[in-house]
């Protein structure tokens, strides 16, 4: 199974890009297409001696700012590095695409030259929440600013399938982003969602609040682009500050700074566990074909994680299942 | 000054309602109306020996559950301790209003009592966000679960004559929640909002990303009561499981627990200024008076803390600002 890498996308690439990617070669003896322009992608991998196997490069000879209007972009460089990822997963030659360049455009590359799969209406860009269990899948968190009902229900649908093959999970717990509890809160737009989620054959526990989602109050929860973009953006945000905060306190004295050194590892772990970086980048869901969007700050451990995560949903067959999804 | 305190509201009252008021009358010698069911009242005062001078009982027969309709229950019980306390600042015998009951039934209660202010067509809730300097105020996050543009405009004023009377800033920068940096990002609500702050005398910065909050981008960011609801829920739930985690860890093991102990007061103490209850309650603004919100689960501390921020508002001069809106 080859993955195609986007190796030019992201602020940090091609250096962590190409570091991770040599990493989950060595680590995981995965394979992977290096998509991007040679030269840059040449002299990057010649940092490393010996070169892992299973790295190859395909050239691409454009790349995508993260200042142009990405659907535009898309469409006008054929050659970007992302579309030629696309194609080659189209063509059969890799199992999975990986890209931390715009959000914007992934997506509208992969709508470009994969489509969507049968029944969704829109693709989602889900995210790894952290809960007291294993994680909650928020969809969408930026694909759709603006969402139509039918695209939620669908949202839910291809939440519900990931949770099953990607964490083998059993009737995942399906719910509703909202403002309250009970049946009937929130803005026409939920209301309107809850009638039809209820009316599905999934799971679907009902509303859940912001503040359920940490409590693993369901396993899937489903909301419009625009407030999962808020909610995702802003709790990764408040992660930071919160535990900047932390290392400012132990940074005061020298007795702190000393008990710190105690917990400084345990504490890098957990925070590290909490963080999505080591959730290897999100799913784009609903395009015909297996899109992992890796963090735009990504690193090369993040890189490699994505890469990881790329390959195991390549394999877990979510994409068959994904397909099963009623036409509305 | 006599501040009214809804003395059952809230998950932990009368307990933790007449344990603050006691605290806030010693600590600060604020004068409180407690309001509610006189023998209720003083079973719970007569814990305290000596009893503080500057309480007073205000009987008020019935009360609301948080299983009600609020707006049905405010205006079937016109003799709930919420009404009561509202038409005692009505009438002048109290400077403000507050309330750690059904959020709802507040909202409905202040309209019913009050009345809106002048060229304000909702009222909002605003919400103190820890950030790298002040804090920012985000409104609104939950009187509203659906926004006209021109009531986010008005949130707009009233975000800015807030955070000028009680923080002090001169020409607050307002920013606009949004999923992206640029103009013509978002949904129609955030586009339309935009094109109209814009062109008001506010200090407008323009559109602030999720992640831009805890940064610090703007002192006051506007949403509509969807979006910030979700997000402040979320946030607080977020900011108490990441620290669970960190407790976690430091139980973990006995040399962690010994770092734990040198570092736990510094923590607390830092926890505690990120956290909701230290700031006391959130203002309920655009209704004929001063009214604070305080969490359902406030205790003892958290209702002192909005009995002293209840002051502080009610002589900041803030609702004379307030009555300056230019109607749309």
């Amino acid at each position: 199974m080859i993955i195609a890498l986007d190796a030019l996308g992201g602020d940090r690439a091609p250096r962590e890009s190409i570091a991770g990617a040599v990493q989950a070669a060595r680590e995981f003896g995965l394979e992977i297409a290096l998509v991007g322009p040679r030269v840059l992608i040449e002299d990057e991998l010649a940092r490393y001696d010996p070169q892992p196997s299973g790295l190859h490069v395909v050239e691409a000879s454009q790349a995508i700012g993260m200042g142009e209007s990405p659907a535009q972009a898309v469409r006008q460089k054929r050659d970007a590095a992302i579309n030629v990822a696309m194609r080659l997963m189209k063509d059969g030659g890799a199992s999975a695409v990986v890209s931390a360049g715009n959000t914007g455009a992934v997506v509208a590359s992969a709508l470009l030259n994969l489509g969507r799969l049968p029944g969704i209406e829109r693709p989602a860009i889900g995210a790894i929440f952290p809960s007291t269990d294993r994680g909650v899948l928020i969809l969408d968190v930026g694909a759709n600013s603006v969402c139509k009902p039918s695209y939620m229900v669908q949202f839910g649908y291809m939440g519900s399938a990931y949770m099953e093959r990607i964490f083998g999970l059993q009737r995942p717990r399906v719910g509703l982003l909202n403002i309250g509890e009970e049946e009937g809160k929130g803005n026409d737009l939920a209301q309107e969602v809850y009638e039809k989620l209820k009316k599905t054959p999934l799971n679907f526990v009902g509303n859940v609040e912001g503040k359920d989602i940490t409590a693993g109050a369901a396993d899937v929860v489903v909301t419009d682009g625009f407030t999962g973009n808020v909610l995702v953006k802003a709790s990764e945000a408040l992660l930071e500050f919160a535990f900047g905060r932390v290392r400012r306190v132990v940074e005061s004295k020298i007795q702190y700074r000393l008990a710190g050194l105690v917990l400084r590892d345990a504490l890098r772990e957990m925070r590290r566990r909490l963080e999505y970086a080591e959730y290897g980048g999100v799913p784009l869901l609903g395009v015909n074909g297996v899109v992992i969007v890796a963090h735009g700050r990504a690193d090369a451990v993040a890189f490699k994680n994505a890469l990881r995560a790329a390959r195991e949903t390549a394999s877990s067959g979510l994409l068959a299942a994904l397909t099963g999804i009623p036409k509305k």
